[in-house]
């Protein structure tokens, strides 16, 4: 029923040209079909996802990244492009190709990935923050490489400063109608999720155990929590192991069932 | 001349069994053969290249890494193999298929990388280092992930420790005849490269400059300058701008025959 229902919404309109829905029309007059075209162009659900890591520059040849592979993130612009969403992925820097049907936007640092979904989001309407965003980039960014010999002794002390939070920043403006964030976690994963959730003031929040290294990062299984807000409440969704493809398939129609009932709400 | 000298000494060593070689012996007694055949295994050059950078943990998702992609390793990898020579490749992680006839050995981390390489020195008569190693690591990996709470304020102090001098230590150790460097810099390439020849008591080195995005890291293109030593002389050899590959091809070649120069001395 909730499939019928998307489709019914969405998929449809993926196509406003061709198939069933062309026949039904067939006749009305011709003005009235371009009207109705356009309509469905704005109704189509727009969805931004961010993959991958970011990578933080030191000097010109070094940087502090992580090991998200982008999977998880591409995988969830496929399964939405299959719902007959219109999907733009910012993506850090990955080895994956683009999905058939997405529009891809690469990126390096947490500073350019900010950029690209404030560009984005007014156009927007769910927001999905996939990407493992370096939290610290470095203070000063050295212009030459850094030399062993300029430092005394053995150790060097990097300063870092906080990168902007992207989720939080885009949730803030109010522009795309539904934001959900990711919260990667080697421990107590949950509470974490929980309260970035809140936070963040975000509408749903995907928590991914990391530290279990058969799923999660650069794996291709994965196994998440699904934390979303109902009023005062927080309604707890366990998603089966899956593949990231799957288990995407699975999570791009419960957050698009979740936008329908916080939108019609 | 010198690639016919190298063939000579090499080439035939990899096949001993077939080709032409197989026939000079063929009025010589089987038990002779099977001891001429031993000895050229003996003599075949073995070459051991480290590759890639390497990627030094902060925590269970975070790294320090650098932009190396490996192509350079890669591609004198393959030019070794061609030119007859029994190959170790010991990689850092990086997204290259093996060559044809290269032994690999992957690895993250530099202390891992030291490690490959000093078990490879004892049967190693040339070690190539164009790994780009990262010189610090950090002073301690925390078991989970550093969670931006935990520190006050909008700074984090990240304290690094030197990595081993993994080409200095095998150089130290006497056991390879002829050790290669590589100095990838953003400045004052030569004077650097001159420097690290002498202080890390190399044969010879490769000076390049990665501050051009046209040649260096993650581009197929590269110049080097090879400089080497010849009693208290250091001989400059600036080879022209080639792909990776071909460039390889030539700095192979340089490089046999400068050992065969020293080996012969």
């Amino acid at each position: 029923a909730l499939v019928a229902h998307l489709q019914h919404h969405y998929a449809q309109a993926s196509s406003p040209t061709t198939g069933g829905h062309q026949t039904r029309l067939s006749c009305a007059s011709s003005q009235a079909t371009v009207q109705d075209n356009v309509d469905q162009t704005r109704d189509k659900l727009r969805i931004t996802i961010t993959a991958g890591p970011t990578r933080e520059p030191l000097d010109p040849v070094r940087y502090l990244s992580n090991h998200s592979s982008g999977k998880m993130g591409f995988a969830l612009a496929e399964a939405a492009v299959q719902q007959g969403a219109d999907v733009t992925l910012i993506s850090g820097p990955v080895h994956l190709p683009t999905p058939e049907g997405v529009t891809r936007l690469d990126v390096d640092t947490a500073e350019q990935m900010l950029d690209a979904v404030l560009k984005a989001l007014p156009s927007t309407h769910m927001l999905i923050g996939c990407a493992a965003v370096a939290d610290y980039r470095a203070a000063t960014v050295a212009e030459h490489k850094i030399k062993k010999q300029s430092q005394n002794g053995d150790e060097l002390t990097l300063h870092l400063v906080k990168n902007p939070d992207i989720i939080a920043t885009a949730a803030a403006r109010g522009q795309a109608k539904f934001v959900v964030g990711f919260a990667a976690e080697t421990q107590d994963v949950e509470a974490y999720a929980e309260d970035k959730l809140i936070r963040k003031k975000l509408n749903a929040i995907v928590a991914n155990d990391v530290s279990d290294p058969t799923i999660g990062f650069g794996s291709d299984e994965n196994r998440v929590t699904l934390l979303s807000r109902r009023g005062e409440h927080i309604i707890r969704q366990p998603l089966p192991q899956a593949s990231k493809a799957a288990l995407s398939d699975t999570l791009i129609q419960q957050l698009i069932s979740l936008y329908d009932q916080h939108h019609s709400s």
